[in-house]
């Protein structure tokens, strides 16, 4: 294929001054991606899309969200992929390097659900917003908090890892601009009840380098250290990388992203969901931060998640390396 | 339109340590967006779109190419599209702001071609390495900056501005990695032959941030002021905002970039050429960054474009606030 050939092109590495040596990337497709897509696909194809994942390096790959089948249809079959991807789980730990493969769980019932069928890593999902509290989890962002304190605790005393993702850290579709003051203090509870990390999203994309370094110091100033956070921007703007690359400087270490930038196709089949995992290594190689993965292993699965999909990858990365093998109407000349 | 709405989420100015109070943005759609693109406009449709970037406050617009007719036919009507900028030029003066509108020249005749319809400002077309000086200029590197001495000399001798582009000059296709030196020495020899600025140009796409700083210090060492570079980066990998805003913290001020990202179109429609203009200004005006642009009104114009050329823009800030209004086959949910 033309991932080796192009990838010849890469000028060689040059160190950046103020990025760390090894960034973990939290690779988010198969959950945060999928939920967003219009297609919905075979556990099978779930599964098969993190075990190519996992051979491609990533060690941290989101499977699936134990949601209520009703409001996430793509992710309806939680159980079914988990159960596909035991082969894996089983597999994995004879090589030595930890595998996690992490699942949403909404509430105790979503965490029981999780528990039940062997997932030892669970996120939750709360919100710096008061609007996106109640329109995406139907109560106020301390409702919210108070309802994830037993589902942290629990998890917890079973010896699972948690994160929580907080939405809405820089702007809210119906609040505007989000205070810094908002996001600490929901980071704040979130840490105390327990949970290991808080990912940081920019869910509808409008962040900026300064916003970035500006919210981070706030939660410097707040004494949240940099290795308890995780960075999760959306490329709806095109400003996912750099906003990366700028939370990088400032000492994150933790990046989500999600193969192929699948997901969040709002207007367009080819509008962009999550930086894509590819764009990210392409900067993060070059830059000399170590990774872990083979980024032609990664791209030849983001074409094939293409074809699945029925679209081309909004990935640029994707898009030149790997646009001439994927089969769409897109293509042309 | 939406675009008000939407941007009534930019969660507001955040300056960014480093980056510079004002970017003078090198607008290069209706050039160098235009001749990488499969359709052929109009000359009277070129001259719109160049006279609504002016409308949405960009000052400089690069718009066109003497070229030979047979070798891009896109743009086969150079004197045709100068000659209905007339109006626009005789203008602009009234307003205070200076106007430069200025074309592509490969060589005397084209020269002469651009002068005689009344052009103020041109460029010409450099390479970093000898590969490409072949390919596309046929003639070694040295050679072509011979062919160019005497334009710059009899542009200058007529007061003109002269820019000049060095393409190639952080990876190319057929060589790959392009040492510094090289970059240096065209760079110090266009300069010393008179042209007022040089574009440094990442024509394949594929430079990363810690390579950007290494070749700008590489260029100051050398003895070359930040002011008289520019920087030109193409999205092919998903790197062209991350570059630039590095470029602009190392003490670059002018930034080229296309309206829409038009252009540069290697396998799939919808791949993306220049740094498109409105992705720069979000990340700009967030970063508070002064560039006289009008966001909303550059985002009419890049759907109107999008509509004449038949397809969706790249741009992801196009997409995201003027998706919906773009009707394309794109289109869906």
């Amino acid at each position: 294929m033309a991932v080796t050939e192009a990838r010849a092109a890469l000028p060689g590495v040059h160190r950046r001054e103020g990025l760390p040596p090894r960034v973990r990337i939290w690779e988010v497709g198969p959950r945060d991606g999928l939920q967003n897509e219009a297609s919905i696909l075979p556990a099978a194809v779930k599964a098969e899309l993190v075990t190519r994942l996992v051979a491609a390096g990533l060690t941290t790959v989101e499977t699936t969200s134990f949601v209520s089948p009703a409001r996430v249809p793509q992710l309806a079959d939680a159980e079914e992929v988990i159960a596909l991807l035991g082969p894996l789980r089983a597999a994995h730990p004879a090589q030595g390097a930890p595998l996690r493969l992490p699942a949403l769980v909404p509430n105790l019932a979503g965490l029981e659900r999780a528990r039940s069928c062997g997932v030892r890593d669970v996120c939750i999902f709360a919100s710096a917003t008061e609007t996106f509290a109640m329109k995406n989890l139907s109560r106020s962002r301390a409702e919210a908090l108070e309802m994830f304190a037993p589902v942290v605790a629990e998890a917890q005393a079973d010896g699972m890892g948690v994160r929580a993702y907080v939405s809405m850290c820089f702007g809210d579709p119906w609040e505007g601009v989000v205070p810094e003051v908002d996001v600490v203090s929901v980071c704040e509870r979130l840490l105390e009840m327990g949970a290991d990390e808080v990912s940081l999203g920019d869910t509808i994309g409008v962040a900026t380098v300064g916003q970035v370094v500006d919210l981070l110091d706030a939660l410097a100033r707040a004494g949240i250290p940099a290795g308890r956070l995780a960075v999760h921007f959306h490329d709806t703007y095109g400003q996912a990388l750099a906003n990366t690359l700028t939370a990088l400087e400032c000492g994150i270490t933790t990046v989500d992203s999600a193969a192929g930038g699948i997901g969040g196709c709002p207007f367009a089949k080819s509008a962009t969901g999550n930086l894509a995992t590819e764009d990210l290594c392409w900067a993060l190689d070059g830059a000399g931060v170590e990774t872990g993965v083979d980024l032609g292993r990664l791209v030849e699965t983001s074409m094939w998640m293409a074809a699945r999909l029925g679209r081309p990858s909004p990935s640029r990365v994707v898009q030149a390396l790997g646009g001439r093998e994927v089969g769409t109407k897109e293509e042309g000349r």
